[in-house]
């Protein structure tokens, strides 16, 4: 193990293999800690020694434990037991029995907490310089601001202290962070991630969040963490899924010539052009839309009745220690003081409506891209003006959790000037991992086949004919979800035939004693969608059990025995590919 | 048609079919109107020679009407083109260009508006006393309240001067009337009926609902109105579905002993044990409940932020006219003003919390069964304390749209003294056709066979083996609801083959050239269940098409050749039911 590692999951995998120990890990992110020597990103840090007695107590390695041996922070927002949980508010401060439910998935899966860093002050803001525990330094660059409100947990996953960090997000403090700190910001869909343990926002609209180097290692702890939780209302049973090779033709919606806001930063407006040069060079499709709906719904984020959400969480201490609270949080939650219940429900009559009209703008696309960040901001600029550049900082952020989508921000290519270039992907919410599988293939990550079964909400099915890919009906499949398991061959047990009809041409595989290898497909369809495939299928064909070369067996396409009269036997060809090749540069012959 | 004949879909299905046309029927509906005379039902009457014009201009009757010439009564909170919309406060009243988006529904399907009737002032209330238009009288027994806020319309359709009527329901105003005016209320899942043209109560809570005499007649108008409206934010993509013979096994849950609130009314209290007994005759399992969570949830309708909706609507109107209210819906809708914004949040964080335990408590039971209101009160009850026998009214139906539950009020037999009785089905949202089925079973209403066909949801699935009624893998069809179309037999096209394996044995169904007619079921599937169902299918069997006697082709189970090599040939036997017969009565025979 070397001092310039990266401390990604592979990293560390690589290491213990080599016979590093957990404690070794552990050693290091303090060392790096001193090294970059900024007490501003930590609220608590735990004595070294405590973590390397964990360590050391850790159950041998094992695929039980994913997260086995890896450092970790979390927010000082997010009860780790035993700690103080400040909310970087002194007054407010308790000390948790138990760790959040999330934090406890965590360790349960051998990752071991380094301590709780330090944000903006009840998690309000986007700067991260709202804290009485000091202003984090951004990793990439001292004079802009670290971000907000996860800054600390931002900055140490920008200098590589430890492999994953925990943040929360309700306006965007789990993406721009990341975008300030050249790192990955993922952002789960709302009750995703329980929120037992965390000291509220706005407990309609936030999420714990996770920042690491790539995406694969976001996405790792947070399929771990990914629970329902009794304890938490606000928790609801979404499947983490996994990141895969993303398809090749995806439609992904940006922001109109008008709809771009970038306050005059034209190097930021580059940037965003080349990350959606990059995308269509992997194959996407840009749409361009009016993001006006998406602007209106951002702008009731703190103008609306929403921060009354945040007035709920320090009612009586506004009222008991006035004093307490940051100047710039008490005077933005004490707004709330001013609004009514009538004011809170005709907000939400408005976002109802707003949704709409966002889900009518999005009708076409898979996904949306947007930078995370308009642009740039330095300490001294807040400074100048604490909350005009904290509210442009949420321009492409605000909106999201208020229409219940999920996102993630990834790094692009640097700006012209060295500063980070960060784009965010965003989607309806339960689609955490078809805009994370984007965000791998743009930030260049090889993805591990993950992609050998089915999960358990799907079915494999074994197709022949022309829903395999790039033929006539693979969009049946593909419409519905369906993704490629892998190519393979059939048990030499089967004949292959063309059967009469069409278009589009059909084959039958059909089933003997002693027969050849066909090519197949093996494909992971939701079963819920496999009714409305099902119904699709003609006779003679039918769905029974089909053996693969290996000996596995898959459902699979089959034909009828009587259906296969008069057909034509191209079981020589070895699959229908070969068969299709050969009708395009021929004149077929008549069947006989 | 006489005088005393049912205004009842079939009744006027009958009489169209004899000769009367739709103005034989809205002279008919005056001619009642003017026995009755109580002019309080309508706020609204339209001139007779309007509504024969209108009559007389329907297109001739088909099918596409299904309320072709069907009267029908309208609340007046909900748009009629033309006719001013009071809500029951004439400094409110407007005139509409439009009818509301169900109004148009249900006359573009052929139905004819009578009026626009009377109800509790903005739709605040349940006794339908609180309205400058007077008090209709109960239809059955003038001493009691009619109910409301939906009176005139309950009243109406109570007397039979219409064939339904519309009402609204965000408390209960859909189904206490229905109770004391001894008729059917069908109170949708919400969304499922658009609210464009309805005065809002509880924007979030409301619905329109429908009164009949009978559930299949509110259920067709209910049919017809349900559409997804994109004009209305909460409007819902909920599917109507069908009333069908209920199943034979449903689990029912109801108040436990300590749950049971009757305010000393034994003789309600016998009602509802005797609807009970009636339930558990038809099939049905009946569980007693903690219904601890169901009465925290409707204590915050009108005691917690809720009231603020209301508010919204009213609060140009109370500032600019103070007296234009009625007093008592004036005190209550003021109520708000001391409501904040943190208050309402606070309101939604508990109904989230006492969702959750909603959840639970409802778990192992198909839907719940409520006496409708719990006793009745005079109109000299109200007039000595105007708010709590309103409040008590809606012990069992406060908490029904917080919950997001649908519902449907449906008499009873009648109380030893006379009075009608009424219980109320529950379940959650999107389920009206189950409750409306249970609740026609209930009433002993005749279903008509709706079941010949699946429906768009639904696959048509033939099975010939232990997947049929009554046999060994039936309950894989009915745990995934499935439910039975017909039974029938194959075309003469087919052998029918006893597999080797099992428990359980199955059969192979072989499609030759000339073969025997083979019995089987044929199965509607939801398509969403057809993944996990084929997912336990295995070789040599599979889904493909079956050819049945009629001609018409279902998909269905049919057996590999490969697989049969072996097997007992059993096509003589005609059928699978037939085979296991034999085998139940001799010992079976080594198969050979």
């Amino acid at each position: 193990m070397t001092h310039d590692m990266p401390l990604t999951l592979t990293a560390l995998q690589d290491a213990f293999s080599g016979g590093a120990t957990p404690s070794d890990i552990v050693r290091e992110v303090y060392r790096r800690i001193d090294a970059v020597n900024d007490p501003a990103i930590f609220i608590h840090l735990r004595p070294m020694e405590d973590v390397i007695a964990e360590a050391d107590a850790l159950p041998a390695r094992s695929a039980e434990q994913p997260l086995w041996g890896v450092p970790f922070v979390a927010k000082d927002n997010i009860d780790v037991a035993g700690i103080q949980t400040t909310a970087a508010c002194p007054a407010y401060a308790y000390t948790p029995e138990q760790d959040a439910f999330v934090v406890a998935k965590l360790r349960a899966a051998g990752a071991l907490v380094i301590g709780k860093t330090n944000l903006d002050q009840f998690a309000t803001g986007l700067v991260g310089v709202r804290s009485p525990y000091g202003v984090p330094r951004n990793a990439i660059d001292p004079d802009i601001v670290p971000g907000g409100s996860s800054s600390g947990s931002g900055v140490a996953v920008g200098h590589g202290l430890v492999t994953f960090s925990l943040g929360t997000d309700t306006a965007g403090s789990g993406r721009v962070p990341a975008a300030l700190n050249n790192i990955v910001g993922l952002k789960p869909s709302l009750g995703a991630l329980s929120a037992t343990g965390v000291v509220p926002a706005c407990r309609t609209l936030d999420t714990i969040s996770i920042f690491a180097t790539n995406v694969t290692d976001a996405f790792t702890a947070f399929q771990v963490a990914c629970a329902e939780d009794v304890e938490d209302a606000y928790s609801k049973p979404i499947t983490a899924g996994h990141v895969q090779p993303s398809p090749p033709s995806l439609a992904i919606g940006v922001p109109d010539a008008a709809s771009r806001v970038f306050f005059g930063d034209d190097v930021q407006a580059a940037s965003f052009e080349a990350s959606l040069a990059k995308l269509t060079a992997l194959g996407a499709r840009i749409v361009e839309l009016d993001f006006s709906p998406f602007y209106a719904v951002a702008e009731m984020l703190y103008e609306g009745a929403w921060v009354a959400e945040r007035y709920t969480v320090v009612e009586d201490l506004m009222r008991d220690q006035p004093d307490a609270l940051h100047p710039t949080t008490a005077k933005i939650i004490g707004a709330a003081e001013q609004l009514s219940a009538a004011d809170a429900f005709r907000g939400m009559y408005r976002l109802k409506d707003l949704e709409r009209a966002a889900r009518d703008t999005m009708a076409g696309v898979d996904m949306l891209c947007v930078p995370t960040i308009p642009t740039f901001y330095s300490t001294a600029d807040l400074d100048a003006d604490p909350v005009t550049p904290n509210s442009n900082l949420g321009t492409y952020t605000n909106f999201v959790n208020l229409l219940d989508m999920c996102g993630i921000a990834v790094p692009s290519d640097l700006r012209r000037d060295g500063r980070p270039g960060s784009v965010t992907l965003l989607a309806p919410s339960g689609r955490d991992a078809n805009i994370a599988s984007v965000a791998a293939a743009f930030a260049d990550e090889t993805i591990a086949d993950m992609l050998a079964q089915a999960t358990d909400e799907e079915i494999a099915l074994a197709v022949c004919g022309a829903h395999m890919s790039g033929m006539a009906l693979n969009h049946e499949l593909t419409s519905r979800g369906g993704r490629l398991l892998k190519a393979t061959r059939t048990a030499p047990r089967y004949r292959l035939y063309a059967l009469a009809g069409g278009p589009p041409q059909r084959p039958g595989l059909l089933r003997i004693e002693k027969g050849s290898h066909i090519d197949l497909e093996v494909w992971a369809l939701p079963k819920t969608a496999v009714g409305g495939f099902l119904e699709g299928i003609p006779a003679p064909l039918s769905i029974g059990t089909v053996e693969l070369e290996s000996g596995a067996k898959a459902h699979g396409f089959l034909v009828e025995t009587t259906g296969v009269q008069g057909a034509d036997d191209i079981t020589h060809l070895g699959g229908w590919r070969q068969y299709q090749a050969l009708q395009h540069v021929q004149v077929p012959e008549a069947a006989d």
